[in-house]
């Protein structure tokens, strides 16, 4: 502790990862491009896992587990995975290890396996694999399986919990007996991922499909969630698939449908990742350190007792257990999880009340008490909010009695405005470009440029686009832009590309993305 | 379903596979040795999460993420445990595919990592190696750390949950300053799991250490929870270890002392995993399927409403839906891990009502309500409980009025009912063997018998045993039979090894394991 942020207008990245470390969220591996999740991360990790798992549940989802490994000949099955994923898979091609001299341990050439196995880099192949022997007839459907895992992805450019060879995710796969139902599907779970995005997370996002240069390797389209970090760029959250019958193809997965025919199965997947955490963290931080909205925090509440000597501090410390207690004991509600508000008691009486306010500034804990000696002649607490450090976040002289009751009112305070104020900056950098020239001074690249850009000058660009692969890809190497999503809650009025001059159906959103 | 399960008696392993399936638990998967958990094997899977994680939280520890891939320099460097592992491990030695004609995929020659990775089987050494970062003085420890993760160990021969070259688990590593402090944390970890095994699943277990011949590779000692199986062979179902500097030794993990020394920390490490479901199939489970302990069961009641035509059963339906939701709405408590109970309303009016009860039976649900027309009449219904199938757990002609709260307590009796019959089933089946002719009588080998063993002969035997590892293998070899663990509870007194006629310092357990 005590180490210095980075401030964001200085340096971006480093800000992140000045963030990511210093508020306990994880590390760097030796493992090349694998990350530890530190327990402060994965206590936010936990939080999501409860809330996403519990939206599954409530549109009837179940939860299952595949194998880790998948046989290369699988993966080869659906050509355009294939092609997606085989460049950057790990691969396991022995079973065995053998000791040589020295105690040094060796790959045993003996032990070969006959069909080398990947590491899942997602697990559409393995799964259909199996639905072959779960569906016959259309009464075994729909399937509304997920899985919470781990998968692999050899990326050759790191960045802690944004892209990592090793992360941690949940793929929803199912199977439906007809094209409608599994649309259906595909736009019920981005929405569930916008529910959590914005209701959980606070973090507000854009819903629509992919252009089809962007979609995933198998689909037949792809619906997202988009995010606007805090420097501007755009960050893909979560991502739903509708994969028409390509697996079942792949796979032969047919049934009996109601008229006795047999009908290839159609199929959705649907997935988001510790990657959200990142997004987390861009959205809502500051200079001082980690924001985390009350719903996803491992602590809602820190106490600092203060006093000079045990004498000042004894009615202050048991000020404080009676407010943990009171706090902790309240009714367990869904804003919450159904679970207790998670309390702690700071007993750091040897620093200075600063150092202490810091320690929790920095993990981003969203509501501090402090209870003096001076309190206690009154009755009474300081509270002061993660959100607006200094100040204007500080409630003096706030009755201990009923203290429990404002705390829980500030939280639910803190989540909501925490939105508002995502929402606020992301509407005030959404622009329109209405041509090339305008466009091309909305993402000016530095290298050519003699002038620094602002840390925060970036924006999503809605502008006309004439459809086609090539100038998408044209823009992309030209501005280092990409089409984001066709928002569903966007313009929708036709116009002329604004590269091209050809028509457009509607204007798309452009932004540079991690 | 409608397929029959082989009865117990008639072919124990057969029994076990048939119940796996037909309770829709597990698959086996095309990937060697690999598993499918099936959403009621993975239900059971999340409410074992559920609890396990309260108590592992309870007692202090918080949760993280580490590497799933272990650089094979690393397990080289604490000697037992590469040798424990060495020979079941799988390698990832490529990061890439390359796609031959015809679509077909082949590992990239030129993309060999330079530097194996091996699957984690366990995870003390990438452990460890991240630990050396994070400890510096007395301060910093204890670290108590658990993880939630899949692990790879290449077994040749693998049975379902019990087996298998992937499993599930947790594994907690803690780091302390003193051996004293990391000893305890060995014994307390144990216990918890003791807890667990017992309120939870509803399965008694001994408790104490392993010999020198059984503890885990790398450790001190280890301690264990040993569970017997219907059959009267031993389930290893979790083990701790004092792992002593072992691990702080080969990463070099030192701290500061209060007295400003440098000493090396205090490690320990305990786990269970998903073999704990086959435990508890194994415990509880009768020749109609499966038995699930109330806390762990994914549906606590299933109601069934009756009627030949939609006259008849609409007012069934109507009652079932008021119990239900009465039930659903109950105070969230301990007992049922602070959810909801979970309730499904069967609507197969089209079967008769053996078939719908049967269905219900193998899955496991503990408690079925019936209603049929007859019932509303009386405004009663009828309760059935699976622990007891037959006319012996049916009740007839309960109130609806008050039906919730005695469903309740039906759940509760059902919990503590099913403990104490396995803990009967186990205590009549432990015997003392006083000398090696009774020993020789209580596992006696198949092969070389003439008569069949009864499908439940075998027994947990105590006896005396010289202590050392030659008459500890010579038992194995000659009887099948292992020690299992030397239990905190049983008795202590010395005496002479049946087998050597050496001196013994107390009785210990052989079984039969899996």
């Amino acid at each position: 502790m005590a180490e210095v942020i980075t401030p964001r207008a200085q340096d971006y990245p480093q800000w992140y990862l000045d963030v990511v470390k210093q508020a306990g969220l994880a590390d760097n591996s030796d493992v090349r491009g694998c990350m530890v999740i530190k327990p402060n991360g994965y206590a936010i990790w936990e939080k999501m896992q409860r809330g996403l798992d519990r939206l599954f549940k409530e549109t009837g989802h179940v939860n299952a587990y595949f194998p880790l490994f998948i046989p290369l000949s699988y993966l080869a099955r659906e050509e355009e995975m294939a092609e997606g994923f085989a460049k950057e898979c790990a691969v396991v091609t022995h079973y065995r290890l053998k000791a040589e001299k020295g105690g040094r341990l060796e790959v045993d050439p003996e032990a070969r396996l006959e069909e080398p196995l990947v590491v899942r880099p997602t697990s559409e192949t393995i799964i259909w694999h199996t639905y072959k022997k779960w569906i016959q007839s259309y009464r075994d459907l729909p399937l509304l399986i997920n899985q919470w895992a781990n998968v692999v992805r050899w990326e050759m450019r790191t960045r802690l919990f944004l892209r990592t060879a090793e992360f941690l995710w949940q793929e929803g796969h199912t199977a439906h007996a007809t094209q409608k139902e599994a649309e259906e599907e595909a736009h019920r779970m981005v929405r569930v991922y916008q529910k959590f995005a914005e209701e959980y997370m606070a973090m507000p996002v854009l819903v629509g499909p992919k252009t089809e240069g962007q979609k995933f390797p198998g689909a037949v389209y792809t619906l997202c969630i988009e995010a606007m970090m805090q420097d501007g760029k755009a960050l893909q959250a979560g991502t739903s698939h509708f994969l028409g019958q390509n697996f079942a193809k792949a796979f032969d997965v047919t049934f009996t449908n109601e008229q006795n025919q047999q009908e290839y199965a159609w199929a959705t997947s649907w997935g988001v990742s510790t990657r959200l955490i990142g997004g987390l963290i861009m959205t809502h931080s500051d200079d001082q350190g980690l924001v985390v909205p009350p719903r996803l925090a491992p602590i809602h509440v820190v106490i600092c007792p203060l006093g000079r000597n045990e004498e000042e501090r004894r009615p202050c410390r048991e000020a404080a257990e009676r407010l943990a207690r009171a706090l902790r004991d309240r009714p367990r509600d869904e804003f919450y999880g159904y679970e207790p508000l998670a309390v702690h008691i700071d007993t750091m009486y040897d620093k200075q009340i600063g150092y202490r306010a810091a320690e929790y500034e920095v993990r981003g804990v969203p509501v501090r008490v402090e209870i003096g000696p001076k309190d206690i002649e009154k009755g009474a607490c300081v509270l002061a909010r993660r959100d607006r450090p200094g100040k204007e976040g500080k409630q003096m002289g706030v009755p201990l009695e009923g203290a429990a009751d404002q705390i829980d009112h500030l939280l639910r305070d803190i989540q909501k405005s925490l939105y508002e104020r995502a929402k606020q900056y992301r509407d005030a950098r959404t622009v329109t470009a209405r041509s090339l020239d305008e466009f091309r001074d909305l993402f000016p690249l530095r290298s050519g440029d003699s002038e620094e850009l602002p840390w925060n000058a970036l924006k999503f660009v809605y502008a006309h686009w004439d459809g086609t692969r090539e100038t998408e890809e044209w823009v992309q190497k030209e501005f280092k832009a990409t089409i984001r999503c066709l928002p569903f809650d966007g313009p929708q009025e036709p116009g002329r590309c604004i590269f091209t001059g050809k028509p457009s159906a509607r204007p798309v959103v452009f932004a540079r993305a991690y």
